[in-house]
């Protein structure tokens, strides 16, 4: 596994020990860690705080810039939607994802990424990262355990 | 032109004034606006900060609630990727938008909006809106005139 990969695997087991799901991201830049982030969806109460968006907006932060040309984001879960949209918004270059997303069957992510809307397309790749899966995995599977859960 | 899509005007006036795209939103719940966003894209330099991921974001704040389940959202101009998929995350149930987006010629708003991976769709209206539409070609007819632009 690549380091940046890891370092994502790392951002989602933060969010696994808040009780979240256990997505991580981080944006690198010239061979550097720029920004990361977890999802923090349950604890911030706020839909659009997904892993990928709060490493963009820290990484537009840092830069004072809301273009983050040239840099890179590694996520260990293929990007929803919303984040496919906010990473070509952004003008990354890049996505490396660990796991494919199983609940989208409609490559809305590539094609968001690929779209010619904004005359950016961001390339996208995968990297299998087995410990990013498994972490979801199970947490999906605690979660159908509990008590009241529909199995 | 409903009261909404007239207040989500005003938005996008008030995005104009800052010398931003001027595009502009705002959330109904049971027939009262819970909250209201107007681009702020370059003020911020922040590239997920559009008038609907803003909406949302207070929306989540006010509610103290990332699900928005049974509310609207009314904006002047056709989500972007990520914001329709924000839109889909939040669980909204409508979108009432003025104008169309012509830089989309690949339906991907839509294509989000009842995309299958959440077990939830989105209704998508559209409320003709001149204003905002003329909002948007004179904002961007003035861009053209600028010293240096490109004709």
């Amino acid at each position: 596994m690549s380091k940046f990969m890891r370092a994502a695997l790392k951002e989602a087991e933060k969010a696994l020990q808040k009780q979240e799901v256990p997505i991580g991201a981080v944006i690198v830049l010239e061979g550097k860690i720029i920004a990361r982030g977890h999802n923090q969806r349950e604890g911030l109460q706020n839909a659009t705080k997904h892993a990928e968006i709060i490493a963009i907006e820290k990484a537009c932060k840092k830069l004072h810039s809301w273009r983050l040309d040239n840099a890179e984001i590694y996520v260990t879960l293929e990007p929803c939607p919303m984040c496919a949209g906010a990473i070509a918004n952004a003008r990354i270059k890049k996505v490396i994802y660990g796991a494919t997303d199983t609940t989208a069957n409609d490559h809305l992510c590539e094609s968001i990424l690929k779209s010619n809307r904004l005359n950016h397309k961001v390339l996208l790749e995968q990297e299998n990262c087995e410990e990013g899966k498994a972490l979801l995995q199970n947490f999906f599977k605690s979660k159908r355990k509990q008590p009241g859960a529909v199995q």
